[in-house]
């Protein structure tokens, strides 16, 4: 087995803390496009905890996460512990070959096509047409810059990938908040797979949730790839009481995208550029942007910084006026 | 890729009530080997939910297992989301050979072997010493007859294979009421890979939480093929407080015995043999078990057939007098 160094993940506050000090309950972690306002855990009953996770549990879910997700009621799906187990599984499940991915954007895909065995290319979006690769990956919106490209624009290449035995994977993790640009509606289509990500729209990243729509075969052997009860009870119990829920989500949607203005706002204020992004995460452009960066680690505020690309930094939301006061503070101070 | 049937798994309730109606709080689901005491699902941090579990939680709760376990305090070790999950992985990660398999056992290692490309035999416990193959498989205790092969046996096997390239892996999923019989103080020898499950003895099932001990570059090609965040924060949460748990797990594993000794009266009574087993599910042997189970599922109790061996039934604890009761009626009745 090949080895490629582990990605520097935006989560990793304890490295944060071991060289800025203070306590964990001190900082203010803005390195993921988490949402910081949850979605209310509700109460579980008993079985989520005790009981192996049953089909009917898991057919409940899978048929929440089509109608919450818009994708055709037949759609064939996976419903995984997290979209990062999909990111893992699929390149092992896919014959060895050329993969191009449009990049900047989320560095694990990369690693974990490059690990089992494929040929790995990044390539500009531009490029996405014309790339004769066997699987292009395509982060929509894209992490961290926000770019979007159209869902009928891809729906169209799917279909060329299709033709010639190809792929293309669509990672939607940050969707809920651009709905117009997802292929949901297209799930299914031969040479289509879609990830979505539980977490990171409800805020609840602990739970380990994720689903995959594809084509039925690719479908069915990552299930069976999976085996039985591979979703936790709690995850499908939560799971599905969140994607049911059209109201808090279309709450959430607007009290985002007001956020992520203000965020805006408060970088701008500082003289950091806006550089894209999503309503769950801001990326902005800063000259000396590893400085800034420790500067804000010296007042226990974790962004997420870019080996690759050193005038950029991404923030995640601040979750109350506290932690934005905090922020405004630790940007205006020169220390 | 290949495909084998699924194993018709115990906890399949839905089945039974298809079958023979009610509804699901009605049936004693008697058909898994879980202890139907679950530990108490201690209040849960926010952040369990909402953050992604990072590199401390998951340090911690190794730490706890090597402890509650009985393993050298650095043996490489894997926390996944299930043994399930380690049971799919492990035969994908060895190069494709022969396995034998120390059987009648869990169906599910015979099939991922052969779903990963092994050639799989099935064996008896008094052939494993002269077996040639590249893997051996043992459950140990094993499911459903509970029997038990010695440590020192097997951890003398795990060396001979190691000596000649090859694997001993040692399913210990029912080892916690039996803890004379686990090799975890040889947790980390070469040749040795030693699976654990929490959701059993700790009757979390939900939870999804299993553990595997094994050489170090193997631990690692397990690790970096689940990728980060495998296991769920709650799973984090509770794994780490229930293991630490010494009180608990004493009073439960008197708790378990006795309900065995109680359980194989009354099955003795009904006219069944006692065929083995463990202090968290009882095998019996009757001529007519297929009718029996179909009696037993008018009554709307669930239990475990084998369509290999159709005078063998397997019967989980009753987790109450009413249970008890009612399984009593059950067997007694001749409807």
């Amino acid at each position: 087995m090949l080895y490629h160094p582990a990605v520097d993940h935006g989560g990793a506050l304890d490295r944060a803390i071991a060289r800025f000090g203070g306590v964990r309950s001190d900082w203010i972690d803005l390195s993921t496009g988490i949402n910081p306002w949850p979605y209310p855990v509700p109460a579980l009953p008993a079985d989520a905890w005790t009981r192996l996770p049953d089909e009917r549990g898991l057919a409940d879910l899978a048929a929440a996460a089509r109608d919450f997700y818009g994708a055709p009621a037949e759609a064939p799906l996976v419903a995984a512990p997290g979209s990062q187990a999909l990111i893992q599984l699929l390149p092992r499940l896919v014959p060895p070959g050329e993969v191009a991915i449009v990049a900047p954007t989320y560095a694990e895909h990369a690693r974990c096509w490059a690990v089992a065995g494929h040929h790995v290319r990044t390539i500009g979006a531009e490029a996405l047409e014309r790339d004769p690769a066997d699987v292009l990956v395509v982060v929509n919106p894209n992490n961290p810059d926000g770019s979007v490209l159209r869902p009928g624009q891809l729906a169209a290449l799917a279909q060329a990938q299709a033709a010639r035995g190809g792929l293309l994977v669509v990672d939607e993790a940050f969707a809920e908040v651009v709905p117009a640009a997802s292929l949901t509606p297209w799930a299914g289509m031969p040479g289509l797979v879609l990830l979505r990500s539980f977490g990171k729209f409800f805020g609840l990243a602990g739970l380990r949730l994720g689903f995959a729509f594809g084509p039925a075969d690719l479908v069915q052997c990552m299930n069976a790839a999976f085996g039985p009860w591979a979703v936790a009870g709690p995850a499908l119990a939560v799971g599905r009481t969140a994607l049911a829920d059209r109201a808090w989500a279309a709450a959430t949607r607007s009290r985002l995208a007001e956020a992520a203005r203000a965020h805006d706002d408060i970088l701008s204020a500082a003289g950091l550029a806006p550089a894209g992004g999503t309503d769950l995460f801001r990326l902005a452009r800063f000259a000396d942007a590893g400085p800034l960066a420790d500067r804000l680690g010296r007042h226990h505020i974790l962004v997420r910084r870019f080996i690759d690309r050193p005038d950029r930094l991404r923030f995640g939301l601040p979750p109350d006026a506290a932690a934005e006061a905090r922020l405004v503070a630790a940007l205006c101070n020169k220390d």
